[in-house]
């Protein structure tokens, strides 16, 4: 299990506080009271977003030869499913509260929600009895921890692992209890995380649908189709972003665990290693290539390497295709997490889509003259965990001194990598009442704007207006003052060092661009 | 009603099947048989997809200093659809067949149904006979489309139009008969167009939550949030892209109607004309100037003008809020459709959420000091539809003389926008057995993808690799030839003109991209 450290740095309730305040993600519904597990992104979220994409997308995709795009549907065949395993497997443990509130909870995750809820008074006669409003007393949080960290230590092992009926069911018949109410829990039953809904103007079973939980079995059904209209021979790999949606039963931790998020998902069919010749990757080459190359992508684009870790899967607790899975996991404010998982699948998925749906799946190997199915490596990341990463690790709050009396004041800022920033650039003139002046620095944001995401804003002082832009992480502020409309020069502030420089207004887009992809 | 124009140029087969043999988009769940109103962008597709939603966002964020980009939830809390009239009128009418297929049918679509399917052999004694085997036997198919269209005229009007139960209940006791089985069709009876599915782990009616039909209301929800964020001043807008859900009865003609698809909205709040001052523009004519700047749109990207037009729906047509309706409709090969659509919403749906959820969303306008409910000018365009509309405009056939002989053969070309070609550039090398070639040409290739999506292919003779890449939109072939390794050049092809020029390898990438951002 993964080590507690914790960051002492950043909190979750900092950013979560940071992105109310600045409209980058909030809950979804909000107006209505929210919708549990969801969550939106405002205009800075937005641009954030798209910029994780798109840096996936350019160092997955476009960079590369040997990998090509796709977009699949969110609504696939339920023969899909059966195929994949996700009708049977994909399920969580759920028990119900036989007290009074009759809640039900996530088996696996009892052990933390009792932490933070538990309010009886003792657990030792195996009953424990409701106290009205009492406060969490410590010998009996203490022992109740300890409990179900023993239960679920023998009886699931790793968090976060799907588990079988056989592994739970009457397992804990030994006393839990509901943290809400004290009642006794009942044993886990197994309960599908996948939504469905009814296609066709008829509710009846055979129109039943699954939204997916994964973009991956999409890959897998587009995977011939795909293949043969781009000509590919192995190994080669077919990457897709997209929403996925899962029913979580209990969605906490900002957007770490929603029911619905975003996925960015490639899966790299090569050949397995009996095929390989004259020194070709086998699988497991390439397992072991993705696995580093998906960490170095992550501190490629600003996240701090100490920050990050794999967590390798032991091979017993392993499915029986698999040959290994690494989970890629960050230090967040609330531990150590999945961030990315990396899971060598084998030929099981697309054995499985030869099996239902009778298409053949194989791959004809011109060098070794045979056909067989394709072993694949899947790097799978979500895309709403990695903007949570790269938010938590630019975040700084700093003391800055000022001015001949050295004045102090706290400013905060998101180092982002340039090419994640949401704003570019901002234009800023010094005084809002010079026509003349803001005239200057409204052309030059237009200027801007035609090659990249830059903003005009004069709605407040220029201390203020740099403040607003360091807590977006915006890389470069441009002051246009009264010397400007003389030495047609500007003023460009650098976020992190708050160096400033002088630039010919003339200069501004080429300099700007330059430095972005420098 | 739109009128019948056909296009002679392309047809809506040519386009599929261009589309399934290089892999651009086809069936959802292909080797399941597919799942009805659903498709997948294959590789090339999927960059002709992020290519049109790139330049939209371009045009309608990146390069505007009135419009932020948001990105909400398809999963919204049940009451935004109460509020937003969709639970109650978001409906087509469904009539079932009484004959022997039991089949259902979106009552509006039959006349168009019965074209295609009529197998009946008369229709004059009100009853009638199915003739096995049969094929259409034209007096009856005559008959029954004067049938249907009167019937649709008299009570339906405008297909498209969402028509309530009332004007459509009883309204057709004569006749009318299932295209299948000739058995009597019922009369309509409503069906409500959104998907639903069960949230949290208990499946009870208070769960129930509806997969968006339309992005538009999660950018009303997150209008105020994401305001006070931006602290914007009436006139902006905000901006969004993503998945839509609808339960079409009857999907169909390719990616013109399905099930799951993508939309591009944006909804442009502004002053009634009574708040405007010193000549700002008013709500009408913002109406006006999002008409035109959306069709200009489509013309910037490659639409010839002729086959775009203006449908204005009729005063007594609009919903009692609307101030006006427009349809951008394009010459599809199926005849003039809806391409995107540009309605004047009145403060009708921040008036719904502020009454629904107890929200104050009214804006104050420190120039006239009072509150009230921002306008809203609604551009809705649809991805899917814009990309098939591109795909049609962009397609040629051309007859190629070549060589002194004046051998002729036939071209297929996406003559697409550079912005929106999927791949910008192709390195070809013209000798696949030659390592010193072929390096080269690998090598430009490598260069040319840090900076766009270019592609290496050695794959076959250059005439059928520039043949590939015509057919794909392709803007330059790069052909490395014997002579490149002397003189350090290579040829450039122009798609459209099919001219080639020798330009130093040394300067290709500059070239490339000087001429994409010309």
């Amino acid at each position: 299990m993964a080590d507690k450290s914790q960051r002492s740095d950043v909190t979750l309730d900092t950013i979560v506080s940071l992105c109310k305040r600045r409209g980058i993600i909030f809950p979804g519904s909000e107006i209505y009271g929210g919708l549990q597990g969801t969550f939106d992104y405002g205009p800075i979220g937005a641009e954030l977003k798209r910029n994780v994409k798109d840096a996936w997308w350019r160092s997955m995709v476009q960079e590369r030869f040997d990998i090509e795009g796709v977009d699949t549907c969110v609504l696939l065949h339920p023969s899909v499913w059966k195929a994949s395993g996700h009708v049977e497997n994909f399920t969580d443990p759920l028990c119900d509260s036989l007290g009074p509130s009759r809640k039900r909870y996530r088996a696996d995750h009892i052990e933390e929600t009792e932490c933070s809820l538990y309010r009886i008074a003792d657990v030792t006669d195996g009953e424990p009895k409701p106290v009205e409003g009492a406060e969490i007393w410590a010998p009996a949080k203490k022992k109740a921890k300890e409990f179900y960290q023993t239960w679920w230590e023998k009886h699931l092992g790793l968090e976060g692992r799907r588990v079988k009926l056989e592994e739970v069911e009457g397992s804990a018949t030994t006393g839990r209890f509901s943290p809400d109410d004290g009642g006794r829990l009942t044993d886990p039953r197994m309960f599908n995380l996948m939504l469905s809904t009814a296609l066709g103007p008829v509710e009846d079973s055979s129109a039943r649908v699954f939204l997916r939980p994964e973009t991956a079995q999409g890959i897998f059904i587009a995977y011939e189709t795909a293949r043969a209209a781009a000509r590919r021979k192995l190994p080669f790999g077919l990457a897709q972003q997209g929403k996925s949606f899962r029913n979580e039963i209990t969605p906490r931790n900002f957007i770490f665990r929603t029911r619905e998020f975003e996925q960015m998902e490639m899966e790299f069919f090569c050949k397995p290693e009996e095929f390989c010749r004259n020194g070709e990757r086998t699988d497991m080459e390439w397992f072991d290539y993705w696995r580093n190359s998906r960490l170095d992508w992550y501190v490629r684009y600003g996240i701090d390497r100490d920050h990050l870790k794999f967590y390798d899967h032991p091979k017993e607790k392993l499915s029986h295709y698999s040959r290994g899975t690494t989970d890629i996991e960050y230090l967040y404010p609330i531990g150590w997490q999945e961030l990315e998982g990396i899971a060598h699948r084998g030929n099981y998925d697309l054995s499985q889509h030869m099996e239902h749906s009778g298409r053949d799946l194989r791959y004809f190997d011109p060098q070794v003259e045979q056909h067989y199915v394709p072993y694949v490596i899947e790097p799978a990341a979500g895309t709403d965990r990695a903007v949570l990463a790269f938010l938590c690790d630019a975040y700084r709050e700093e003391v800055v001194t000022r001015g001949d009396e050295g004045k102090e004041s706290r400013r905060v800022v998101l180092g982002l990598h340039n090419d994640l920033a949401p704003i570019k650039a901002a234009v800023l003139p010094l005084l809002q009442n010079r026509p003349d002046l803001v005239e200057m620095a409204r052309k030059l944001a237009a200027d801007l704007k035609r090659h990249t995401n830059a903003v005009y804003d004069d709605t407040g002082a220029i201390g203020k207006l740099y403040r607003r832009q360091d807590e977006i992480g915006t890389p470069y502020c441009i002051t246009v003052d009264v010397d400007s409309l003389e030495d047609q020069a500007v003023t460009v502030r650098h976020r992190d060092t708050m160096e400033q420089e002088r630039i010919g207004a003339d200069r501004i887009v080429g300099w700007v661009r330059e430095h972005l992809s420098a």
